[in-house]
């Protein structure tokens, strides 16, 4: 799906030295890029855009009507668009200003539905091929016969590795490509019940939005002046929401007499395109025709409606609402609460509906039970960022932000955590409706846990100069409210909404107050809520290039908080292996198969003894990684969070992420684990084991990952070794942490008592004297 | 002892803006170290060293009429020695030049017997605050009064967290330094028998030591050019020999009529300065009059004798060889067949003998047992090195040099071990009779591991460019030497001698060959030895700034052994807390006792379960930290071997450091583990817990060291509870060992073996349609 969001243009011959220029993407967010590619006889040096193309190729049927696209084309150019409908239904769906640009440049337009072709040919939804073989049939930078042959060869190097199967499915695919290219006859005048191109909506966006993120958007962020940017060290959050990237075939549609309501839809979408909320039933009067709500199914709530809500232009059609779904149609196999259908028909209703969803008040925060479904009824403050369909490690994060809301401090490693998490122009972190929101920032590979640590000491500074502040000021605000501000403990929600409220009470009080003191804590009094600090990045971070600082910051008992988004390889920069990658998988520097076993981050750093450990799956066990977030934020200590992130790495369809997930639990592949220091402290035995004794072959899971799989077919010697090896890993780590957890506790006396019958010390140590 | 090696001088006014000069020691090494210092009644920023000062003060009896003393003083000057002697006596011990400088210049010469003071004091060999408190009484820097009140409250400041029978104890000492400090009688004519000045001998040294070491030991280095430095990348070995420090007041004798020939003195001996051998009985007949010997008990060398020979020069006198010694003398209690007697009288016949020690053969490497016993018989490749007296790291380096000889590569971290490894102009690393010895390398604290891995790739490329040319060449050397060579495994002492003997012979065939690739192939051919790479360091390195690089390294599964010199805190940079340094211990930046646990790096480096682990105490089981080596060397992969190391920041004579090893493994404290992968490969468990159950309270380790002391005179209330810590800690890391060691093997069917009734899988994962 890599150029499934892509604009190609080859452009027209400049000089002798240049005669194309092409545009491809490599970015999985799903964002709008235009890249350009130049072909000559001879080398290609000057470095320039082409303005006008000889050929000009768009991937992505949703950009019609609201990218630059024919704008690209040169009179008399061709172009190549992926569309679902016919050539003619695809022009009458042309707006205005496209029809009249294809007539006034006379351009040959071409359509390829190269979903359907490569879904035909096997090839699920990787359309590259497809709009590969179109592109070379057309683009006349090589003879069609020529480049067609040339195609067939690069596939048969590039997939042997993957099988002779995936080899044929290409073959096939270029194939259908060819068949299924249709040349749009342009009529001579334009049509008359054309729609014009409405310019994406920015309303109630602030200046800043309109006037930077909105330029950057629609591609003309070159023409921005450096003074346009914020002097400031930070950037506007909450601006993904204005991108409308419009990606789906298909979304989620809820059949609210079915559902359960849950919430596991919600829990386990990556980029929080669906919600629910409960809301007072008053709140309904004003809903859209299509607004769907039931009855909130919840002692405490009496009168209160539930909805599930979609944002169409947000989604991007992964499933895997649909998969988890649980709430079957016991009359209609096949149909759940969530099913997935075709998105153009009900995108314009499920907008309006969407819209006014958000409207609707947000649950109150100090209501929120503590528990998988609770949590999702706050608002997720990471929203539409730029992870692939299925990403497996944006429900974590989306999950940490539901819980924290803006108490939230991240620290973000580099790698897709950080490619995402700060994809400008636009951020996918965002604020509540009270406007706040958790801090963000990215520093490198090799520091990130350090970076963290330090936020973590600028926070503490700045409450302990709030306190003194606040402590300093006693007389003048009253001593009442600096002993409830400074007693309380902020253990849970419902003391968190007190301080909240204290804090703004006490606010007033300081406006009233004219000394340097009162306003240097007015700034400072945010401080005064406790923040939480968490360090987010991949494997190819916490194992490798930064473990150095992860262990030594967790080794420094800081109250700093670790989640580890493991996708056992290094994803962002390309599939290397990282020393997270398991023993059989295939990446780049272990293209014969990784011999060394995964490091277990998790078991090393169980053994300070003074460190919350998790490893989690959420696709498998969402309430464990629930509990392991809610004891590691009430650990006042380090805390690490491995959780097993599903990726396109890994070479399978990532809609089956779940129950890939589930999977990998049940062969013993990724064995769930928590160790919580403060149970040791009471006498326990902090270890818990939460997943069962495996019971399928861990080899059941290998096989359905290309990352596996593909060993096989170059090597089924190696394949078979590394498979046993892996097996005995599987076997051998469970049973580890069984043993572990199932100890006796504490095997010595309570700390501090004397054993009656303590043996002598049998060593004689002189002294000084010889 | 820091300062007992320091000359001191204070300069002649040389302008209104300096008016001394004065030169202080803070080198452990034992070497002469000439430091200034200057003092005014304004800043001084001119950058000068004194030639001629007012006072000289030398803290090491062993420098006079050996170093440039009284060179120092000008006129009339005041000089303070450290001498065991009387004025009277210590006059005339002066050589000839010494006396007549005395008489000429004027001096006025004062003698202290610090070490006898600081004894009497309760300060045991620590003269540094007697040395301190003569140099300002006698110094004129300050009115004597003020000077030793000043002395009192530097003193109260220094060590009142120590507890105040420290405090007392120093100042005890600078009570009795003032009572203790003599006056010398200079007579006006030299003594008619005083002995002339012997310069040190290089000879048979090569020229190079002779015209720039030589110059360097001597305190002539800034008169060297720069031509006199070697423009190759290294440096001459094998030169600690000619410094012949003399720092030991007491060394070992040897009574070979109670000696069981055990070798344990040799193993403990941190400086290689006593040393055994076996050797022909005809060898015998020139040894010097005083030379002892007897037969040597071992069924395979009839008639041969049996040696333990002293260094006298070399010796520090840390009694590590006598304390270890296991024969009694069961009629004298208190004698053994290793005591410790005043070095003086002995020096000169004893340095005659290890002379003619020196010329006798060493023993056959291929004849070496495979024990603690046999390996050191094998010459010490790394001597007379500058480290404490008694250093707890230094065995384990000696030893590794024995097993290995030649063939060892060493990468050394930044730290003691690549001080004291290095310390230019002298190097302690040597080789053996054959010219042989190890390659050796220092590189940064963040990158050794990875300076260590570099070896590795380094040594196996030019092995295999070897290998190849071998291969190339065989039809003019013949098949039969090149089969033999390529096919010798080397996996013993004897085919590695074979090994050498062929490729002795292929030299001399390609001698005879006139081609580019014989010529390249003599040079290569020496690779075609096993080479064995180890990678060292201390725990500052491997725990915290190298430990990044450590893990990454060991991960690769590449051919390298880490041994890591575990003091549990920077030893060399003055004392901080590393990741090692144990709870309840007291450091820099753990002023107040380290609340979190060590690091236990051990069971870090077994959860990958390819690397070879140990933790070893060579003090507490010599035998298992030998195995180790060997197990280590014979293992095709990666190893981690962590050394329990004595050191002077542990604060208490290292002349018990053995029995401090005992007690730390006897505690629980240091639990001594082998972790062997070759066990897990023929299906058996690959944890060793080699040592018994804890059976004495941790406490009684603890109370030992000042390092723990410490914290229970500054923080009673802390200490006890950190002690409460540490005794959990101890209990438990054993108790893990015990449960992880002695749980069954495998626990899972052996590894490519079907369970008949393995369970089906119950997750049904889809396919990509819909």
């Amino acid at each position: 799906g890599a150029n499934k969001n892509s604009i190609k243009i080859i452009g027209e011959q400049t000089d002798n030295y240049a005669q194309g220029y092409f545009v491809y993407d490599s970015k999985k967010s799903g964002a709008l890029t235009v890249s350009h590619l130049r072909f000559g006889p001879r080398p290609i040096n000057s470095p320039y855009l082409v303005s006008q193309g000889n050929f000009v190729s768009c991937s992505q049927y949703s950009f019609i009507g609201r990218h630059r696209v024919l704008e690209f084309a040169k009179p008399g150019a061709t172009v190549l668009l992926n569309s679902p409908f016919s050539p003619e239904e695809t022009w009458k769906r042309f707006p205005k200003e496209w029809q009249t640009m294809a007539i006034e440049k006379k351009l040959k337009i071409f359509t390829i539905d190269a979903s359907h072709v490569a879904k035909e040919s096997g090839m699920g939804g990787r359309t590259n091929t497809v709009m590969q073989t179109c592109f070379f049939a057309l683009s006349g930078v090589l003879p069609r016969d020529e480049a067609i042959e040339q195609i067939k060869k690069s596939i048969k190097k590039t997939y042997a590795r993957k099988g002779d199967d995936v080899v044929q499915k290409n073959f096939k695919a270029v194939d259908n490509s060819l068949e299924g290219l249709r040349e749009m006859k342009i009529p001579a005048q334009i049509e008359p019940d054309a729609h014009v191109v409405v310019p994406p909506s920015y309303e109630g966006a602030n200046d800043f939005v309109k006037n930077v993120t909105a330029k950057i958007i629609a591609g003309d962020g070159d023409l921005l002046p450096v003074s346009a940017f914020p002097a400031m060290d930070g950037w506007p959050s909450g601006t993904t929401k204005y991108e409308k990237r419009n990606l789906a075939d298909v979304i989620p549609v809820w059949d609210s007499s079915l559902c359960i309501q849950c919430n596991k839809c919600v829990t386990v979408c990556p980029h929080a395109a669906i919600r629910s909320k409960y809301y007072p039933e008053a709140e309904i009067a004003n809903a859209p025709e299509t607004f769907k709500s039931v009855a909130f199914k919840a002692r405490n709530f009496p009168g209160n409606r539930f909805t599930i809500q979609v944002a169409p232009d947000d989604c991007t059609g992964c499933t895997l609402c649909s998969q988890v779904c649980p709430a079957k149609d016991k009359n209609n196999p096949g149909h759940k609460a969530i099913d997935m259908a075709e998105q153009p028909p009900l995108r314009e209703a499920e907008g309006k509906n969407f819209d006014f969803f958000l409207s609707l008040p947000d649950p109150k925060r100090a209501d929120m039970t503590s528990d998988v479904k609770g949590v999702q009824f706050m608002p997720p403050l990471i929203e539409f960022s730029g992870a692939c369909a299925g990403c497996g490690e944006t429900p974590y994060i989306k999950m940490l932000t539901q819980l924290l809301g803006d108490r939230l401090y991240v620290a973000n490693a580099t790698g897709c955590s950080s490619i995402y998490g700060g994809n400008l122009p636009t951020t996918p972190y965002t604020t509540d409706s009270f406007g706040r929101g958790p801090a963000w920032a990215n520093s490198l590979f090799e520091d990130n846990a350090e970076f963290g640590f330090g936020m973590r000491l600028a926070v503490d500074e700045q409450t302990k100069i709030a306190e003194e502040l606040l402590r300093s000021l006693q007389d003048q605000v009253g001593e009442e409210i600096v002993t409830a501000i400074l007693g309380n403990e902020q253990k849970d929600e419902k003391s968190i909404a007190e301080q909240r409220e204290r804090i703004a009470d006490l606010r007033h009080k300081l406006g009233q107050i004219d000394s340097p003191d009162a306003r240097r804590l007015i700034r400072y009094s945010n401080f005064l809520v406790k923040k939480s600090v968490w360090i987010i990045g991949g494997d190819g971070w916490a194992y490798d290039i930064g473990y150095g600082g992860v262990d030594h910051v967790l080794a420094t008992g800081a109250n700093v908080k670790i989640l580890v988004l493991d996708t056992e390889v290094y994803s962002n920069t390309g599939g290397q292996a990282s020393k997270s990658t398991p023993t059989g998988a295939i990446a780049k520097f272990a293209a014969s198969g990784k011999r060394a076993p995964k490091k277990d981050l998790a078991h090393i750093a169980m053994q300070y003894g003074n460190i919350y450990v998790a490893r989690v799956a959420i696709g498998a066990r969402d309430n464990q990684f629930f509990n392991a977030l809610k004891e590691a934020e009430a650990y006042d200590g380090p805390a690490l969070i491995i959780a097993y992130s599903p990726c396109v790495a890994h070479g399978y369809d990532l809609g089956q992420g779940l129950a890939h997930q589930e999977l990998a639990v049940k062969t013993g592949y990724w064995p769930l684990v928590r160790f919580n220091p403060m149970l040791a402290a009471e006498g326990k035995n902090p270890l818990k084991l939460d997943s069962p004794k495996p019971s399928v072959d861990v080899a059941e899971f290998m096989r359905l990952e290309t990352r596996f799989k593909a060993l096989e077919r170059m090597n089924p010697e190696m394949a078979k070794e590394l498979l046993n090896e892996a097996r005995f890993q599987a076997a051998e780590n469970y049973a580890r942490y069984e043993l572990l957890a199932k100890r006796e506790w504490p095997l010595v006396p309570p700390v501090g008592a004397e054993q009656p019958d303590a043996p002598k010390p049998e060593v004689v140590v002189k002294t000084d004297d010889k």
